[in-house]
């Protein structure tokens, strides 16, 4: 029997899925589960984007461009040119989730064994992204006393090497929350330009940004537009995870015309995605004020009611709908487990993140999870209460 | 300003649609364009895929379990099943479409460096996959006045090394119409347990055999389950290629296990489609009967029409609906783009794709295109006659 490839051994396996069937069989037993594990929200998608698949007319559900339906694109330089990024649609290539964009991002920019700077803890599937292209992740610790703010640029310069072709943020961060200021952002273009590095920013959570924080860009800042590639999604913004849309934006001709090679190969990103998404750009402000405000109400629930856990400790997000806290257990990835396996609080647990997967520095994170506040109010109330006593029985009982 | 890897440029140009913006531009000045180019059928997607889509009744377009929805899963084991595949829901890993099922596949099995042998001419994206797994393609020809039958062992023993991981055929074959016979099965069965290689076998045009002719999978052989991966795709068998849905057959558990943390980094295939893809196995029967027959009559007229213009030679194709035909020029590549940019018969011309990108033996091909029989009888017949006059415009201007 001929064995796989090493590459398939070495895929690290998402912490946000990994445990997933513990918690399948939990509640084949009847439990309920409370999913703070992924990010998947329970918004309801926009009203437009869902009438607009069920108002598709077409007989032939054909390819669209491999770059995506132009009309689509279109609209989407309006809606960036609204926040000052200043492209046009020729800068825009639609693509299979922002998973793929950052496939193609590093496949494009990055050669086997360079190596691109991740501040971490950082979204776990960036690693398994990089795996795939032979891509050598060299982490940067931020850490929670100081929110996760951008480490120093002299921390930066301490690590880059010939190799090194490329940083990579999330903006608001996934885990984090942190939100990076134009200070933060300016720095990271001068360190670009001085080493002639690519930025790639993921900006799949740009919409939520709290207590009016200004969300700021690569592309809202001069002078370095060939450095870099943004990286977005329509998954968190509209609710609309299973969509599967995104894009890859970039200025520079020379990325977007190899980008394009590789979007060649796969032909194209889903049609219906694509005519929902363009009725996406469509849905009032009113949509996203509301949505504001549930996540704002429900990070303020997380974050106090985690802080208030016994033993429990986190900082409170600027942005995105992530909470990384540290648990009073030596494995979180062990009391994941346990809490899906073994516990119960009337018949409910929660399933959570072990954050040492969204680390690239071997045992960092181990006492962390990552906790999605993408639940409704109420059941997040239950959740706390599931956590903080199965803490209790957890320890109590000194299985770690 | 920072250099792109040096595989943004090595990624070969999809010969499918790299003459897309020639062509764009010919529709521009207004002339018709038949699309001979690209498999992309004519044939309405089936009735219950279409209202399955506009009686979709969530409220939030989810992510999907990584590996597919279950109730899908079920359904297609069923359906491979009624083809003696004899599988469970658990060896399907459903997907972006083939594409990412190729991909994931190679990432899997084969370790950068390593070969995969190919009959060749093959499916042109095939090579892109490879580039981005830094996976060797090893061709081996195959010939238009052997129709394109599967090299022979004697053939494949001579370019087998230490490196060789993987056989690759697609069946029936893009870009040549041959379908592989139960023999020529058996003996790469033989071959891949002589020397440990994995087979992967590209079955999206299964359903498409011409003259009673019976499809054999590598499934349907016994003895070496472990060795075969199955690529397959909604996109031909129901006219559906936007839905982006495809899917990974193994009953190998240490490739099924690895793919799904690939397929768990990307996160989800997309819903609608899934949702579609599940009403889609309920398709009459009658559909596939009409639709083959639609298939074969356009084949022949196809293969009969471009035999009767001198200089021009083709195999008649056992399945698929793609031709690939040898022209009297010395660059189809030239001829293609010429015929959009320069060519009109009537104010219409033809797009096809030039054959050089479907071999990786470079000259290979450089008098040959490959065509799709994806329209209607009476545009492939105008069609015929605009390709049939621009050989002699071409060749009379002696511009090759």
């Amino acid at each position: 029997m001929p064995k796989i490839s090493q590459k398939g051994y070495d895929m690290p396996a998402s912490p946000i899925r990994k445990l997933t069937p513990y918690a399948e069989s939990a509640k084949q037993k009847g439990k309920k589960v409370y999913h703070l594990n992924i990010g998947q929200p329970d918004i309801e998608t926009p009203k437009g984007m869902i009438d607009a698949i069920k108002s598709i007319n077409f007989k032939v559900w054909a390819y669209t461009p491999s770059e995506g339906i132009l009309s689509y694109r279109n609209k989407l330089a309006q809606h960036y040119n609204r926040i000052n990024y200043n492209i046009t649609p020729n800068d825009i290539l639609v693509t299979n989730g922002a998973s793929e964009a950052i496939t193609i991002a590093m496949q494009t920019c990055l050669n086997s064994g360079d190596e691109i700077i991740i501040p971490e803890p950082f979204y776990a599937n960036y690693s398994g992204f990089a795996c795939m292209a032979n891509i050598v992740v060299k982490p940067l610790l931020s850490v929670m006393n100081d929110n996760f703010a951008l480490p120093s640029i002299a921390e930066f310069e301490k690590v880059i090497t010939d190799k090194t072709k490329a940083i990579f943020i999330c903006n608001p961060n996934n885990p984090t929350g942190y939100l990076y200021s134009k200070e933060e952002l300016e720095s990271l273009r001068d360190l670009c330009l001085k080493y002639d590095l690519f930025l790639f920013s993921d900006e799949a959570y740009r919409e939520f940004c709290y207590d009016d924080r200004e969300f700021i860009s690569p592309l809202n800042l001069s002078g370095f537009d060939d450095n870099v590639v943004i990286i977005d999604s329509v998954s968190k913004r509209y609710s609309a995870c299973g969509a599967r849309l995104g894009c890859l934006i970039t200025k520079n001709k020379a990325i977007y015309k190899a980008a394009l090679k590789f979007a060649q190969a796969r032909l194209s990103a889903p049609l219906v995605a694509q005519i929902a998404g363009e009725a996406a750009l469509d849905t009032p402000d009113s949509y996203f004020i509301e949505v504001k405000k549930e996540y704002t109400q429900r990070r303020d629930l997380l974050a106090n009611g985690l802080n208030k856990i016994p033993g429990v400790r986190c900082s409170v997000p600027g942005g995105a709908f992530y909470i990384l806290a540290e648990l009073p257990v030596n494995d979180t990835e062990k009391f994941c487990q346990w809490m899906l396996e073994e516990f119960d609080y009337n018949n409910e647990t929660v399933m959570m993140a072990p954050a040492s997967g969204f680390y690239s520095t071997p045992g960092m994170g181990k006492n962390e999870v990552r906790l999605a506040y993408v639940i409704n109010q109420d059941d997040l109330k239950k959740a706390l209460i599931c956590l903080e006593n199965g803490l209790i029985a957890y320890n109590s009982s000194a299985r770690d």
